[in-house]
This record gives C-alpha cells, structure tokens and sequence, in this order.
C-alpha cells in the first residue's frame, strides 16, 4: 500500500445493504468512479403494483463525467437487471463475462435503447484498467455460470468485492474458484474486503452443485415409468446441464418450456456454456412424438410465479403440457422468502391432479449457490484485508457476517456496517464514514420510472384496505344551491345492493354536510365543501362499519 | 357395529379442509347434527383489508332445530374463533374443557351477546349425550392445555375425531394423551377416523415440549448478565409455565406483555393450569424496580404482528420497554406461512438496535404441537379405523396423510379426501360421497359479516394494482351540452404533480369522448356516455403507461 498517498478512496454502496438485491457499488478516487454491479430488486407487499426496483442513481447522473465503467460480477437480475434502466441515464462502458453480457443483450433487445450500449467481454484472470483504478476479474463458483470476484487495485491499495460466490470444489464445469490467486493477491494485503452475506447465518458449508445430480440419478432410477418435469432458476446454466446429462444416461430426451428458460439456454449452448450432444433437445412443441416415459421438461415457474411455464401446467392452460398421474415433478430450486404460499399453491394443485411432487423439504434437490459461515471465513482467510464491509444482505446478515470478521480476528474498528448512500471514506490516515449521498429505492411501474413514489403507495395500500366512496355533487355557489347530487359511487368498499340503506344514509349524510357549509359560510370555496364532506362520511363510516374507506368528494360549480 | 342400523351417517365438512383454519366438522344422523369445533381462518395475500374468515353455515341454520350441541377440541383460534359468529345465527349448547371455556368467555365478552351462552364444561374421560350421539372426551398433547380427542359413539359405530394433537411422553403437566383409552376404543373397532394432517409430511416425531425447557435452561445460563425477552404464542400455556420455572431457578422476576398474553395467562392461572409462586409475577408498571439481569419478558409478537408488544419494543414504541445491547430476545416459536418477512422485519430492526437474537433456526427453542408421520401412524393403529377422513390441512398435508393410511393398511376405497361443503355418507352397506351442502368463506370486516364477497375484493386488488381515475361531468341531455368538467381526480395511479401532461390529456379525451357521445347518438343514457369515456380513457392509459387504473366516470344530468 503507497504510504504517501494523499487523495481519498470512497466506497459509496447504492444498494443491496439492508435489502435483497438491486445491488450497486461505486468506487470513487479524485476524478474516477466505477461502478459494481446494477441490479434490481422485487417489490415488497408494502409496495402493491410495482413491476421492479431499481437504484437511485442520481448522485452518479450528478457525475457522469467522472464515470470509467460499470464492472459486472454475473448475470443475475439482481446484479444486472437494473442496466437497461442505468443506460438511459449513463451510457457507460460495461464489463463483464461472455456469459453475463450475453445475458445482457436479450435483456437490451426488449428495452430498444436508441444507441449501441458499450458491451467490453472480459475472461477471469483479465485485468480492466479504469482512470486510477485497474480491476482483475478472478473466478468464483455460484449458481450461475461465468461468475467472477473483483480484486480492483486503487492508489490506496487493493480493494477485494466477492460478488456472490461459493467455494465448489466438484464444480459441473470442473473450475474451482481460483482461490489460489485470491491468497496470492491477500499475502500482499489488501485494504478492504466487500463480502457478500447472503447465507452468513449458516453455519458450515454451502453443498456441491455434484448433490443435486446425485439426486437427480437416483430420482430417474426410480422413475423411469414417468413423464419427469423439472423446475429451476432459468439462469442455473450447470443445474440445466445436470438434468441434460441424466437424462441421456436414461435416454430421455430434453423439451424447454419458459421464455427466460429458452433465452437462457439458447446463449449458454451458442456461448460455449453448455454441452447439448445432437438429437437430445426436442422442441416443446414435438413432444407428442415421444411416449411420456421418454421425456424430460425442463421448466420455468420454481418461484411459483403466476403465469410461468408451471404454473400454467399446474392449472391446465399450458398449450402443451397437461399433466397427470404419470408425471413427476420436481422443485430443483428453494423459495425465496415471501415465495412460499405461491409456490405452495402450485404444490397443492398439482397433487390434486396426481402428480408426484418432489421438493427441496424432502430431497436434496437444490443446493444455494451462495457461500455459507466456513467459506465466507475462508475467503476473508485468504484475502486478509484491513478494512471489513459487509454487503448484500438485510441487516441481520450484515451483522452475522461481522461476527464471523470479528471471529477471524479482524479489530471491530475496521469493521464498517453500512447503508446505501453513506460513504466510506479511506486515505492513508484510515478508514471512516464520511456524510452520504442521495440514494433510495426507484419503483418501476409498466413504463413509468420513478413516476410513482410513497403518496401514490399510500394511497394504493389505503384503497386495498377499505376501497373508496366517490360523492360528486353540483353546486351554484352564487346562489348558494345543491343543483345535482349528490351522487354516490363506492368501489371494494360493501356489495353495494346488499348495502342500499348504508349507502342512502351516505347520500343523506353528504347533502346534508353540503346544504349546511352553503348556507352556513361567508364565503364558500371548494376545499371547504370537500373537506366537510369528507369528515362528516367519514365519521359516520367508521361508527357504522369499522372501516376506514378513501372518502373522495368531487363538487362542481355551475 | 349394529349391522341393522337403517339410517344414514352423514359427515360434513365446512372448514379445514384445503385450507388451514376455520375448522367446522358436522355430524348428522336422522334428526341430530352435533358440530366439531368452530374456528376462524385468516386472509390471505388475496383478501386486502379483511380481518378474518369464518365459514359458511347456512346448511346449519337451515337445520338450527336439529342441532344438539357444539363440541370443541381445544382452545386455538382455528377451532373456537367462530363461536362468537356462531352463536350470534344460533344459540347451541357448547361443550368443552375448563380451559377452552375461559378462553371462549374472554371472546364473548368483547362480542357482547343478548343472551347468556351456554357453556358446558366437561373433563377428559367424560361422556356426552347429544341425541343419537354420544361423544367421549379424551385426553391429548398439544401446545395449548387441556386438549381433548373425540370418540362419538353413533347409532352405526364409533366415529374418531382426533383434534390437533401430538403424541408427548414427557408433557409438561405430566399428563400423556391417553392412548391407552384410544386403544381400548380401537380394540372394540372405529367406524370412522377423521385425523389432523398438519405435519403429515413430516417424518419422524414431534420432539417432546420439555426440549424447549432444556434449551432454554441453556440460554438463561448463559445469558446471566441480560435481561431477556421471550415471544411465544400466548395460548402456550406451557411454554409459559417453562418460562416461570426457568426464570424462578435463575432467580428472576416475569413480567408479561401484550393483551392476549395477559388474557390468557390470567385464565390459566385461575382455573389452575399454570402454577405460579407468588411474587414471581410483576406488573410490566413495575420493572423499574428491579436490575434488567433479574427480569424475564413474556410477550406476544412471535409472528411478526404489527402492533404487538414485540414490534413496539422492537420499533421503540413501548411504553415500560426499550430493547438495547443488554437484552436477549429468543423467538420462542417458528413463523406460520405467510409471516416469514413480517418475523423478519423485527429480527432486523432488534439486531439493528444491538439486541441479540435467538430464533428457532438457530436454537431449539420451539417445537411443533402437531403429530409427525410416526404419531400420525400411531393414532391409526390404535383406533383402527375402517374408513379414514383426512382433514385440517391444504391438499398436500390430506394427500401426505392418506398416503399413511395406504401405509398402514387401510384400503384405498376406504379412504376419503373430502373438501367443504361435500357429504361422506355412511350406511350399513359402505361409505360413499353423496352431494353437497352449501359451504364456503364468510369475510369479516371491521364490524361487517359477510358483506364483502369477490367483487369488492376484486375491486380492491384491482385499486391496488394501479389506482384509480374519477371523470365526473355534468351535462345537460336535452341540449346535448356538456355544463362544466369533466373534472379528473386521480388516487394511486401517478404522482398528479409530476404528471401534469398526462392528466391534462386525460381531461381533453373525456371530454372529446363526452362531446362526441352528445352529438352522435339519437338517444342518450349515461351509461352509454360513461361506457364511452371508459374505454377511450382505458386505451390511451394503457399505451401510454402500461397500467390499467380503474376508470370511474361521474356523469350528471343537471
């Protein structure tokens, strides 16, 4: 590390801490930022109709200029899903793997941007020089092919970011995470450690992706009467050459089902990510050439999403596939949190209609692709760093995770938990916090970004509570009269016809509040008739039902 | 079995069956109907603002007079919730044990019938004759005291009910569900057994409740400089009874907080289900007066609910306690599903505050109060059932217990995967589906019952999803003029203030589309004009934000 340095290093994360996903990180230094990461994040129930979250990236709008590039680690939504978006703002340079930016091109075709987005491939063990800073991609192991860590040099010193990983040592694609150069790069020390969290409450280590085929080995063995219908994450590019391989030691041909499922596969196979021997894909569409007994699906939907390949065949609306007593189905994924009953509704269905039904509670057909208590020490064990900051997590994996660096020995003092938009600020005096910058959750709604905030949420949450009561009435305020109305409409509020004296009594309640303000005021203004309108209904509302709906009034003046 | 027996058995489920909650189960024979349990159910992600679900009855209230009495087999929500519901259609006689009782009076108390309820308390062992009925109370485990399996004697055979229960050697109360009395009943053939199937995928046993005392024996020891704090469900009563003989070997003080907790415990203590040394006990008022390392918190709140005693420590809105680094907060259950991200938001928030966390992924500080596959295979081979009635479980949980049963012998034909509504009748020549009944889910509202159905529900996710727009005009039909608006109010759909463009549009297509309507049709209705500004509105909507507000057109006729 150069002694004499005198600028500051600032480590500014813009997501992923204290939440699940949309993950980004910028390393600033004098007149250069580059970016780790832009990903996105799902809504939470507090946030009803939204499509997506991104990052707010305005402090990086506020400094275009100085941006080099955004460096990707893999090419899962939560690390890449927020580029299309990002681009529009920041034509930046990208780089990543051959993977990751193939991934990355489908997504670019639906957006349409209206320039050629700067896509730099780049192979672990390459270096990216960016301004002050030079950033060598190193190989890890997840659940994604393609994945790489970060071990970016910096005036100050090597700065470590682990991106997601796991240590696989049996690995599908026979290529261990190259912890050897992560030793190589820490016996020379390095200033700061960013360690993703995910699993830091688990103890151990994180299975081979070698168990699942295991299972899946024995589970053909002992179906080979079935139609086998497998459902994973899309971007599981060694999970899906698993079921390839078993299914050829059975002779099973393989049929896609999912749009992201086909996309996927496509660039993996085109990009060198998979071996598919002739013959062994059947379109989903030919599969009636085969007897049921002869075929594995491979299928979108693990999550339980609505709509997904499925889901569709849960219900029987998939135009290809119905399935029955002759079909098992396997769940080679885990919920993710807040998943659960979705993914119980389809489990329900689908024994419902006889299907056998295999999941990750009663056989190990799924193992996490992220890095449990023992690798995560590992890594902090090769990488040796002064400075600790975990990320990636919610704050109860931020904090295991620092217990795990305070267990490793490294001085509580130079472990920093942080949160989007506070900055890291490291020069050769040490490392603290230093102020913020603006940052936040961006909500992506059908084509509006950022057009829909938290009055806007209110309100959606307000109406799903209680649903609303329209009154609109017509008045002359010259002379004082209630010329039409009022007339009352109510939407998921009471089953109006079953309702009809609850909503007279409203109608009276609102001419009455209405007849009163006219005669009884000065000077009679529009807010003044609303806002009497409203707390009277109101009032009488919540005494009558215990509710609590959206009392809209709308008065006009002839 | 009498083998001449002319009449009919009828077993009717109206809740508890694909769903959990809301158990109802209704036994009819010739001019008798006695009712197993009463409970209620809570919404689901599909429900916005409901508060819980009771089940239909209408069959019921259309045979009020054949009706003898309820039988309830403990004192959870999900099996006596309903009562109050209920009694309020029909005042039947109530049978139950001394702690389910109390509870139910708490309940009743809140609802406030015109008319005294009558409460019949009965003790495990007992007989109760109800018409052609006559139903036993026995003895079993399960996370509340004083629970009881049913053996009903009925003119064709012996009918089984088997409660919730779980098969505990070392119950805290030193009392093991009577299997010896299950046997003996058995021994002489059941006709019928209807068994829980909550845990039916599980295999294995339930671990004994007194592992959790272990545990927390463990905890307290190492935990002597905290004080701590212990969320558990508060009808547990003895987790609670733990609770105090832990805190007493330990010389600390219990307070309790969060009303339901203090509710029931207070029953438990009088009616002698707990014991508690004086002393041990203090007012959460008091705390103050002793050093944090000699207190024991009790508390609600272990599901994450928002506004339990536990959020409002965990949010610093508690009036007597703030939680820090010197407080130990243990879990002292596991998340139903559904609330795995409300228990996470407070696991979160504590940890953030410095407090340390135990939960059930890390300790054993909970274990289940329902029967695995090894005591569901017991409860078969004692009672020895002809025909077998899965009930109280989604369609996986039936489907895993009539597995079970295939297991253990039963054959297939006998077994019946019922659902609400549908009719098992059972003569002297067999057992056979025969119709339906009306069956179904009543919504509770703040004070309303059954006064929201699909379409306020639908309105409600619909309002969710995207808002709404209101249009209101006001026109003359005769001169075919439109008199002033249309006026566009807007909620939940975009932030009005940042979208002035939009709206401005909205406002000059409701009235092209107005204008346009007046002119064009001969005859002119309003529900014509608002059909007209609907579907112009919703078109342009779509194409310009991808989102589908519901558009509520207002149109007056002055």
């Amino acid at each position: 590390m150069p002694k004499k340095e005198k600028g500051k290093l600032r480590i500014i994360p813009l997501g992923g801490l204290n939440e699940i996903g949309k993950n980004l990180t910028v390393l600033e230094y004098g007149d250069d930022i580059i970016i780790i990461d832009c990903g996105l994040g799902f809504p939470d129930e507090e946030m009803p109709g939204i499509d997506l979250v991104i990052p707010d990236i305005s402090y990086l709008e506020a400094n275009k200029e100085k941006i080099r590039g955004i460096l990707l680690t893999h090419g899962h939504e939560d690390h890449i899903g927020g580029i299309p978006y990002f681009l529009r703002q920041i034509n930046a340079p990208i780089y990543g793997t051959k993977l990751t930016l193939g991934i990355i091109k489908y997504k670019l075709e639906e957006h349409q941007l209206p320039f050629e987005p700067q896509l730099n491939c780049v192979k672990a063990g390459q270096t990216v020089r960016l301004g002050s800073f030079a950033a060598e991609f190193i190989h890890v192991n997840h659940s994604i092919a393609d994945a790489c860590c970060l071990a970016i040099s910096t005036p100050l010193g090597m700065v470590v970011h682990s991106g997601d990983f796991k240590l696989d040592i049996s690995p599908i694609d026979g290529d261990m995470m190259n912890i050897t150069r992560l030793g190589e790069i820490g016996r020379r020390g390095t200033l700061l450690l960013m360690c993703e969290s995910t699993n830091a409450e688990r103890p151990g280590y994180t299975p081979s992706e070698k168990n699942v085929g295991r299972s899946l080995e024995y589970i053909f063995n002992a179906n080979k009467d079935k139609r086998i219908v497998i459902a994973t994450f899309s971007s599981n590019v060694h999970r899906v050459q698993q079921i390839i391989n078993v299914s050829l030691n059975h002779g099973r041909r393989v049929a896609i089902t999912g749009r992201s499922m086909q996309n996927i596969i496509s660039a993996a196979i085109e990009l060198g990510y998979m071996t598919v021997p002739e013959g062994v894909l059947v379109d989903i569409n030919e599969i009636k050439r085969f007897r049921p007994e002869e075929l594995t699906l491979v299928t979108t939907g693990s999550q339980g999403e609505p709509m997904s390949a499925l889901y569709r065949m849960a219900f029987s609306d998939h135009a290809q596939v119905t399935l029955g007593r002759n079909d098992l189905v396997v769940l080679s994924s885990s919920a993710i949190p807040g998943n659960e009953k979705l993914v119980g509704r389809i489990i329900n269905e689908l024994i419902k209609n006889g299907v056998n039904v295999l999941h990750d509670a009663v056989a190990e057909v799924h193992v996490s692709g992220h890095a449990c208590q023992e690798e995560l020490k590992l890594m902090q064990a090769l990488v040796k760093p002064k400075y600790f900051l975990p990320v990636h997590g919610e704050y109860r994996h931020l904090a295991a995770n620092r217990a795990l660096a305070l267990d490793m020995g490294i001085e509580d003092r130079n472990i920093f938990i942080s949160e989007i938009g506070k900055v890291l600020e490291i020069d050769s005096k040490g490392a603290r916090f230093a102020g913020t910058v603006p940052s936040g959750k961006i909500l992506v709604d059908g084509y509006g970004v950022g057009d829909v905030g938290n009055i806007v949420l209110r309100d959606r949450r307000h109406l799903a509570q209680d649903g609303l009561i329209v009154v609109v009435a017509t008045v002359d305020t010259e002379s004082r009269l209630l010329l039409s109305g009022p007339d009352v409409v109510s939407r998921g509020f009471v089953y109006v016809r079953e309702s009809e004296e609850l909503m007279e009594d409203v109608r009276s309640i609102a001419a009455e509040a209405i007849n009163d303000c006219l005669l009884r005021r000065d000077k009679i203004d529009r807010m003044e008739l609303k806002a009497c309108v409203k707390d009277d209904l109101s009032k009488y509302l919540y005494s009558k039902t215990k509710r609590k709906p959206m009392v809209l009034p709308v008065i006009m003046n002839v």
